[in-house]
């Protein structure tokens, strides 16, 4: 089991506060609390192997949702963790920058596959690197490099068979940050998430892009039939939907103005964050956690940084988290 | 993508023969044709991330239906093929001897790993091998090894850091082959999947029970969340429920007896097989695999052995079968 720590483990929360009576208000991901609405499943989509029709209009419909070129290789993979476990078996005992803070699993992951990964605080700091991760928008902060800046990066890896990995998991709710549409470039890897934006966390399903080598010894890996058929079809649909996926932006967008607004009233500093996530600074911020836990609200706290905090969005349960919060 | 030949791709069928009008008889599988039912799925199992809890109750209803003991180390992964594209990392660049003919993936799983992976016909040949893979009961023919012997031969291997896979995806219905009982044995590592007899392959759901230290080794490479949550929860159900488990392999040993003489009433010669599937033998295989894709039924023909067809479970649709056959 991974040694990283993570949000969204309710067991664990009931292991030290109880169960709450009103049940979790769970703020300690940054998944959408309004998820894409489950559409009617053919049960033949549980009954068969995946079929490689239907994958192939997934990979279509994400390549179109994501604005990546139609011919750019796609692979999917049962969640996006499964693709940062196997990324480092693309350049094994590489010398690795990860730009941090950020997601703990590609350090963990990179290192338990014997690469030297460090933790680098700006990109000048990895120019020695032969395979720089990042996450754009960066989670927890939410900061943002620019897609030129991205693709020179990409172009000088490249130029030295190196690999620039750019961890898209939140850029539903930031698009022009995107680098989907230069998918397919040389020293280019994309990872997309489905369960954040859609709100379908439960479904495991993630995608990279890349140089058709890269892809295909990804899916190499994977196997046939990775991604099982009821995903498949949740994915073809949510990915094709182009006026939910417009509402949610406009919804989550709000929704972020909102939290951020309750939280500062409430003596937090904001500290940056996406639309599905703020992450705010607070001098009792320890206290913080136990009181909104105790109150049934699991925020996501930063064992190395205890004054930071990282709220998801609350959806219906703003009214509860003012009252908690006091 | 996989270079193996497999059942089960339905476009490639209407590739070659069009769409049939009355819907595809699939019986290029092993998959039972009787799915057990989609209980109610709880939102929350599609929306979060998968639960630690959740996870370890089906594991536990996994261990209690395979009659494992209760502290046997176990892993469950998304589809039984991730688990055998990953076992060649647990022994890298071992020599490894297949028992076949047998399911096509497992040699090429080790080889693509670098392995030196012989197909042999008999133990015998195997014994210089440090990593012996066999299905239990086999795919395609039925062959059974009885467990002492099995188990022995664990024990071998073990002896000198050597591996036994035994592959026990049609074990269900034949639960007295399995040695489960003795999961947790060094040199022992018994992999079961969910999909066929329980007849949702498109779930994408696979165990691996064997000793703490190469569960383990399968645990961290999948990382956290490798299972859907929808998947876990129809899993617990099924995996739990005794009643329809007991009926289905009592239906299922029944249709394939009646399977059996459906063909050898047809000029086939009986070849073997499971509850699920049969092998048959046929002067003009070939001829009769064309005929009945003309009749939009679908069985597997084996292209280095071209006398052979397997045949799955017709369901409901004995009549079109016969009736195909003439």
């Amino acid at each position: 089991m991974s040694m990283v720590p993570h949000g969204g483990d309710l067991a664990a929360a009931e292991a030290r506060w109880g169960r709450p009576a009103e049940g979790w208000l769970d703020l300690s991901t940054g998944i959408n609390p309004a998820p894409y609405p489950i559409p009617p499943i053919d049960p033949a989509a549980w009954h068969r192997l995946p079929q490689h029709d239907r994958l192939r209009k997934l990979l279509e419909a994400a390549q179109t949702c994501y604005g990546a070129p139609a011919d750019a290789p796609i692979v999917a993979a049962p969640g996006t963790q499964i693709l940062i476990q196997l990324l480092p078996r693309l350049r094994p005992g590489a010398r690795v920058a990860i730009l941090g803070p950020t997601y703990g699993e590609h350090a963990a992951c990179w290192s338990a596959e014997g690469a030297s990964a460090a933790t680098v605080g700006s990109l000048e700091e990895a120019a020695a690197a032969e395979v720089v991760v990042l996450v754009n928008p960066n989670n927890p902060d939410g900061r943002i490099i620019g897609s030129k800046h991205l693709l020179a990066l990409a172009d000088d890896l490249a130029a030295r068979g190196g690999l620039l990995v750019v961890d898209e998991a939140f850029a539903e709710v930031a698009p022009a940050a995107s680098v989907a549409v230069a998918a397919g470039r040389p020293g280019l890897l994309i990872l997309r998430s489905f369960g954040k934006f859609f709100g379908l966390a439960g479904i495991r399903l993630g995608l990279a892009l890349g140089t058709t080598a890269e892809i295909d010894r990804l899916a190499r890996w994977l196997g046939p039939w990775a991604v099982p058929g009821p995903a498949i079809e949740v994915g073809i649909a949510a990915l094709s939907d182009r006026g939910w996926q417009d509402e949610t932006r406009a919804r989550l967008s709000a929704d972020a103005a909102r939290l951020t607004n309750l939280l500062t009233d409430h003596g937090f500093s904001d500290r940056g964050g996406t639309g599905l996530f703020r992450l705010v600074e607070h001098p009792e911020a320890a206290r913080v956690w136990d009181r909104l836990g105790r109150a049934g609200i699991l925020v996501r706290p930063f064992p190395d940084r205890p004054a930071l905090l990282r709220f998801g969005l609350p959806g219906d349960g703003f009214a509860r988290l003012a009252a908690a919060l006091g």
